[in-house]
Order: C-alpha cells, then structure tokens, then sequence
C-alpha cells in the first residue's frame, strides 16, 4: 500500500514561510499572487495493507506526523 | 485559479528527514513501513486565470520554488 499525506498550517495559523515566498513570488513580477501557504508532504511504502492500516495510518498522522493544535492533514492511500 | 505545487527529493537523493520519520513509525509499532519521503507542499492562491498564468507557474516551479538537481515537483492547477 502507498499513502499519500499533506500536513497544513490551519487557516487560522500565521504562515511567514508562506508570506516570505509570496513576497518573492511578487518580486519576481507575479503580482497576481494573493496568498501562498506551505506544509508538508509525506510519502509513505507499507507492505501491509487493508482497513486495520488504514486507521492505524490516520493514528499515526493525527499522533506523529501532524500538530493538531496549529495543523490539518490529509491521509491519501492508493 | 489555485495552484497546488508538490516538491519531493528524486528517487536517488538521500533523505534522511524521511528516514527518520520511517525509523520514528517502526518504533511505534509499525513495522511494515517500507520507505517515507518528505517533500514540500504549497498551496498558491491567484486572481489571474488561463494558459499564461500556467506557464508562469511551471517556470516559478522550476526557478524558484524547487531545486531541480535534486528535486521533482508536480504542479496541479484547479
């Protein structure tokens, strides 16, 4: 099995590494840029598959590879 | 148009960000994680529309926004 996972800044949370790059985005003349906001991405190889991984996966995104406090994830497996 | 940008090291580069992440998840009991990428994602939010904001985003994905001695990325535009 192959998951996918995207970690994210919550939209309430303050962003400067997004900020920082949509102000060079600016500078480099694409003025029509409104916000840029970066997190993480995870590719993660089993061997294992099936339901039990799947929720064993989604524990360890909300446990080890996200902050739910200041941070949203997004589990994709194929 | 929002444009999503997926940056993750090439097949032959180490990433011991993500062998780390993979030796933290076999300790916690998951032994049948093969391999774990860490890459980057951005999220790009822009007034501008069409062909010609595209091909201004695939440049600033390769100029600016990945290293492409090292590094892929995937750009997906909504």
């Amino acid at each position: 099995m192959r998951a996918k996972v995207i970690v994210t800044p919550k939209a309430a949370v303050l962003d400067p590494q997004g900020a920082a790059v949509r102000d060079a985005i600016r500078q480099l003349g694409m003025r029509d840029v409104k916000s840029v906001r970066i997190g993480k991405y995870l590719e993660i190889e089993l061997s294992a598959d099936g339901g039990e991984t799947k929720i064993r996966l989604e524990q360890l995104c909300r446990d080890l590879l996200s902050n739910p406090v200041i941070e949203d994830y997004q589990l994709i497996t194929e």
